[in-house]
């Protein structure tokens, strides 16, 4: 029996709507529906794909063994994610033996810092795989705060906020257009950074963009922690023509 | 009598499947229709969008004075392209101005290195405007690549082709992931580049990525001129968990 397709399907950042032609038709064929999600939620993904998820669709819950409690430097965090990661892709490939197509969601582009990535590196080589790219975070944030971005020569750095501030630093410095991702307890950390830069002017935060409670506002005026769905943009130098 | 919208709209890198339900939505209700095209030619966002524009719908092709005839380095080369998006401009104003919706299309994501932006720069503090996101090149390009860019603490940088040989070498030996866009004339310089930074072995050329005539080879591979749709994928270097 020929085996199933491994759907790796990008949804979007947020809006329902800002999910390609392509994506949702895959959503409506696929027998078999897989996401991450938190314990206790429904999940993002899954969230936004909603409009084009049959209610006869087997859906596959891949839940986090934890989110926050356990600090990305603890040992025990690499080692129960990689187990984590293995379970989910015997999961999957048990499915894709069977002959059914699974598809798995993902939030924004899969290729983009997205954890679908490790159930493709598991997956790619035993299974036909079809990628699907999806709009991502940052395209979809700078497009509703309708901040261009990159002009002519300008070079775009996408950085995570999780390195040292000395880094980010640098890398502010060198870069003409920058996208930071991954804020959360990082935004003091990242303040600064900009500040010592010379880019606070400029940055601006981006909360849950194209989400229903989306908002955004100058790096400079923002106060209070940054939830995991925010960004920060930094506009190119090189303007207008 | 209201003024209309300006719509700036992504349409994706090539394959017709790969547009947003949100700017099919658009397409389908606007009245006016632009885009950039070269004298002779359709335009690539315009064939890419061809599905949802109905014969009734009024397109204002927007077409370049020249394309390679000038080079970008003689100062003629940018008086006769600010004065050709002036006009551009003027024209989308006078429509907009008759309170009929304009929606412009644009390859890719029209805030990546967009010729969308030079109209959009004059045109959004008069108009109401409405920026959709577009499945960018690059997305499209590693996608259908299967080719994972970025993991964990990676850092993206895109660069565009168009700098100078030792600028490439030390953005490429910095960055974990890179994306070169812009390649043409500079893919021999390029190509050097990429050897000096060590970074040759992964680098991936992909020439009209999810288009009809779609292909990717090794850098190391790649013989001959590159077109103007191609791009380079450098993966970052922070593999599997
Ligand atoms: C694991 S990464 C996934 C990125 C995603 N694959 C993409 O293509 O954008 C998660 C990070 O993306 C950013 N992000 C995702 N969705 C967002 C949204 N709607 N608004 C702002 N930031 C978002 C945040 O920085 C978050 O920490
Ligand atoms: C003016 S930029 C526009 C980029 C576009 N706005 C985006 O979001 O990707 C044009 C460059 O994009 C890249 N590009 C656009 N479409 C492509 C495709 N289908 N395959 C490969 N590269 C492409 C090439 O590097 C080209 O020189």
């Amino acid at each position: 029996m020929a085996q199933g397709t491994f759907y790796v399907v990008g949804v979007g950042p947020g809006d329902p709507e800002l999910i390609t032609l392509r994506a949702a038709k895959i959503l409506h064929a696929a027998p078999v529906v897989a996401y991450f999600c938190k314990q206790d939620s429904m999940g993002h993904a899954r969230r936004i794909a909603q409009a084009h998820i049959a209610p006869t669709t087997q859906e596959m819950r891949l839940a986090y063994p934890f989110t926050t409690e356990v600090s990305v430097k603890d040992p025990v965090y690499q080692t129960r994610m990689t187990a984590f990661y293995e379970q989910c892709a015997q999961d999957l490939a048990a499915v894709l033996e069977q002959g059914r197509d699974v598809a798995l969601l993902c939030e924004g582009d899969p290729f983009l810092y997205g954890s679908a990535m490790y159930l493709f590196d598991r997956l790619h080589t035993r299974f036909e795989t079809v990628v699907v790219p999806g709009i991502s975070a940052m395209s979809g944030c700078w497009s509703q705060s309708a901040l261009p971005m990159t002009h002519g020569d300008d070079v775009l750095c996408v950085l995570p906020a999780t390195m040292p501030e000395q880094d980010l630093v640098r890398w502010l410095e060198k870069a003409d257009a920058a996208v930071v991702m991954k804020i959360g307890r990082n935004m003091p950390k990242l303040r600064t950074a900009l500040e010592r830069a010379g880019r606070l002017p400029e940055a601006l935060y981006v909360e849950r963009g194209t989400q229903v409670e989306a908002r955004s506002l100058p790096v400079a005026e923002h106060e209070g922690p940054a939830p995991y769905f925010s960004l920060v943009l930094v506009p190119g130098r090189k303007g207008v023509r």
